[in-house]
């Protein structure tokens, strides 16, 4: 069956790539939806980033849900015909990380369309996939499976959330609105937080924040000194989520973010000169989100009960077979929050 | 009294500076010994540090310890004679932080021999100094003056540890044995480290961090790659404390840094450039510590009642009056930690 | 002006009191609306509770909101004309525990209408009072003063609520859904809770419970074993809010809260006797919750923004010139959760 | 080889148990001594504790250290000659407590000298055991194999510890000085407790604890009101460390506990009538605290390093053929903390 096939920097291909027997306890999807994520552009516009660099074909894509088709022998609790999101995460579950809670860490992870390992992990961007049913999660009658596509990145927010504390009553600034910096604000909003303010440097994004319930939305680009009037007692924020991966942004809000203020850096960004004597006056709390585990599991269930709302951020469904355009399209914050690829 | 005034880089004077009036709820202290900090040095070498300039003259110092001579009428629970040290620091106990139990972010602190507010907060190098009942811990016969002097330096390194949560059992890596990198290794031990590794540049700080408690030092200068043996798993240290202010040891340390490791930050080191990419994949927990509040009292306890040793920390001591050949002295870090002046 | 004054258990008397005069930081307002709280109940019923007696008349009350009539002549920020809630709750600031932002446990705490001190400290059931401006928080124009009397309580319910530490994602179980119950499942659900189930006894509170966001009422009167289903892999709920103060209540959830697992006490309940080897064998963590103190502020946010909504809470308003009748109903759980009074 | 086997209340007999054949990665293990805890005094005197009942023969114990024999074909790591603590702790590794790093918690535990569950699991009191490399742990040519029986025990005070947060200048009570409660002061105070009370009825369990760091041993039973003096403000400890299992005592502890003061429950004490409305109004944190899991490692690797001294705890060794007097001893308050086996 069809599968989307990076070879290098700018070089996607629809291969036939053959979809393997059904183990005992796997499923066999129809996938229907996957949404193209960062990491999937930055593999299609540069062949990797950072270290990681393509070194042979591997299907891209690791946000997808679809229809189960066949099951395995052993399996129990799922049946052909059964909606589903996917999770692209299989942690080893023995190592050290994975047995104290943190198979985010795990010493060998396998993730979908990564190619930080060799060989590759190949990716979900295949209109047929076989899962470890370990991966699935049901949806719910209410929720399409464009909806369903969103658990994963809404699996990143809801980490980057919880690696905060708890947000009850909490000041939140919100750096970088791409679709994690948005989905963070869906996070921020359920977990609690009373006051939600987000840059931005473009006008689409931010106007996607605010549909999903920012506050406020500063355009950094615009108003240099948007935050200028949040300075007051040495800073009016509790919590920080840097998004962008942008250095500026980082910096710029250490003047307003409170001391004892938590930092969650969720965007990457390579190196970065921040004045360290801040973060030790202030007594910052700068802490990494990467990726997530029982989130996904979380995801599936705010979305199945309709306590989130991600429809907002879907800008845009394009055919598989179209890929070019589709990657092209989530390339462009003018216009698209996220993209969706059409498996059918 | 005589009192050692700063005038601007390289002008310390000593002048005679009148001794206020005892109110009612102040002690006067006939002043025993002040050791000498790295921000005095600071003020002594170049006038200041970062943005903070001495703009007027200022009397330096803020670990000193010494003799209760006159209480005032309504003071309770001292008399003259007894022996204190005395903290440097008076939060305002009113603003929104002091009331959240985070003095040391005051609104309004006023802190011994400090210019970052003018006009500046004059210290406690000084023969005799008037001071609040709540500055003063009094000091069990056991303890000497001289250790007395030590406990501001022990609430910094107390505070840092506290800022890394329970050490019970964890492995250790503090980079940077000046002062307050050894007393870390002091105050680590004491918290419940199984194992401390230390790094520096120079041999006689190593030295006396391993006469503290430290488990192995390494003299990064000497061997560069001295840590790589703990890289092993993403890297054997659960917590590293940043004692240095120094972008390569803060950025070498990394790699040695389990994934959700904790970094202290207590040193004080401009703009540092770093990859923050590693931070958020390994999920580290970066934490700036400054100063101290209610480890004041835990550190005269811990002095008093002998559960720590810091008098292989106290290098020499030296007259007041030849304060030139201390600061000097104070340094040269390869034949120096603690400098204490002797006011006598 | 006309205050509800306590004598004895029983004895609720309309009784004219003086409004004192409007010092410099404080404001004289009208009071328009006052929640009649269970400790109001007990002492209108019981004279009192365990070892609290009123030993003098006593103004009740502290759930109000009203109107600002007069300013004191130093006071910034307030207006006449302007409505507010008013916290009940005036902590020293000074000692130990208001040091450490812990003022719901001052050494001299002065709480509306409590007798647990002599003198009593006088209450908020009165048509005009004199309060700090510490304890004025402002409603906005969106806002009517019968959901801003509500603002009390739902301080206490974000209390508890926090004392569980992130809710994001969890499951919950409240035992009891009187108004503080029931206001904990509107905090519990804006702190992201995923599932949320009720008992009680009474079908009134459980419907109520349904109307706020429960997502499944157990009436524990009818249906003994309604938990069993939740037993399974050692219990199924993650936290859970004990708000019933009684004794089987807490036992009979013991089953169905996993290891780990957090029990917020709220309720209070006189002597209980527990399993402490389930306690122990699977570690629950088990803490009170006493009144608030900065979630008043949060409370008024909340309401404020919309965020919550605690009308259905509301059963009735009624005169306070006819207040034996609205303890009588408000003492009544098959037809009442909150009663207002009405001051006008 | 000779066993010590368990058939009902007060018949315990030696037997001989064949050795099973060692797996790949297991190791065959001349057990040296072994420690008699207060679950196997149970099994010994009342044939179970609880709900929980010896229903077939069960070889006691699970506190041992030995000799390695002969290692599987497939280990690494280990050889024969070398001596080891034996965890008699086996999880599953694959339950949700286990993936998320609460072992002790395992829904498929297999713990030794257990009959929780049926067929029991058996214990260690053997000349001769195969147990798993992940079981082992070496011990220190500097450590006695006496010493490495202590592990185990340590391992549960260690937990215990844990549970309680930092304690780096906290003020601790322990009330009971059985052999946990005494290992309890031990890990108390490597983890930075500043003064450490100990309360008992018995003058031997006090004596001991002085021997291993307590400041102060108050003997409840000749001075009722021996803890009356830390009543000022609300209470003076921090933290209490409930080691007794007794009512009285966790009630008497109530009065000395300040607000917020963290109780962590290890003493197993049946039904237990506790005022829920001091939890509530004081918002103590009631922890259970139930075996270990890491710890186990972290209590060899402080015996090995010497960093804490267990051996003034060790009162008595006797020969496993003199079981019968082994345990009446270890069951004599008076003059027995631990009791050890000795399997030669």
């Amino acid at each position: 069956m069809d599968a989307l096939v990076i070879h290098s920097a700018g070089d996607l291909r629809v291969e036939d790539v053959p979809t393997p027997p059904v183990l005992a306890h796997q499923l066999r999807v129809r996938v229907r939806f996957g949404g193209i994520c960062g990491s999937d552009l930055h593999y299609f516009q540069h062949g990797g980033f950072g270290t990681v660099r393509v070194k042979e074909p591997m299907v891209l894509g690791h946000e997808v849900a679809g229809l189960i088709e066949e099951v395995g022998a052993e399996v129990q609790g799922f049946a052909p015909g059964e909606r589903i999101a996917i999770s692209p995460s299989r942690p080893c579950g023995l190592c050290r990380f994975c047995q104290r809670g943190m198979q985010n860490h795990c010493l060998d992870m396998r993730y979908y369309g990564s190619a930080m390992r060799t060989p590759h992990v190949q990716g979900a961007f295949r209109r047929e996939i076989v899962v470890e049913t370990s991966q699935a999660y049901k949806l719910a009658d209410t929720l399409s499976d464009r909806e369903g596509s969103m658990a994963e990145p809404l699996s990143v927010a809801l980490h980057a959330v919880r690696r905060a504390g708890p947000l009850l009553g909490k000041n939140v600034l919100v750096t970088g609105c791409g679709p994690i910096g948005a989905l963070i604000v869906v996070a921020a909003r359920h977990a609690g937080a009373t006051n939600i303010v987000v840059t931005d440097v473009g006008a689409y994004p931010l106007r996607s924040a605010l549909k999903v319930g920012a506050d406020e939305a500063i355009n950094i680009a615009e108003q240099p000194d948007g935050l200028a009037k949040f300075t007051a007692d040495k800073g009016q924020f509790d919590v920080l989520f840097e998004a962008s991966g942008n250095e500026r942004a980082l910096r710029g809000a250490f003047d307003v973010l409170r001391p004892r203020g938590i930092v969650v850096q969720v965007g990457l960004g390579g190196e970065m000169t921040i004045p360290i004597n801040t973060i030790v006056a202030k007594e910052f709390d700068l802490r990494g989100a990467f990726r997530f585990h029982e989130e996904f599991g979380i995801a599936v269930d705010l979305l199945n009960k309709g306590l989130v709302d991600v429809k907002p951020l879907i800008s845009a469904t394009v055919s598989y077979r179209d890929a070019g355009r589709a990657f092209a399209l989530a390339a462009d914050r003018s216009q698209a929050m996220k993209v969706l690829l059409d498996f059918d």
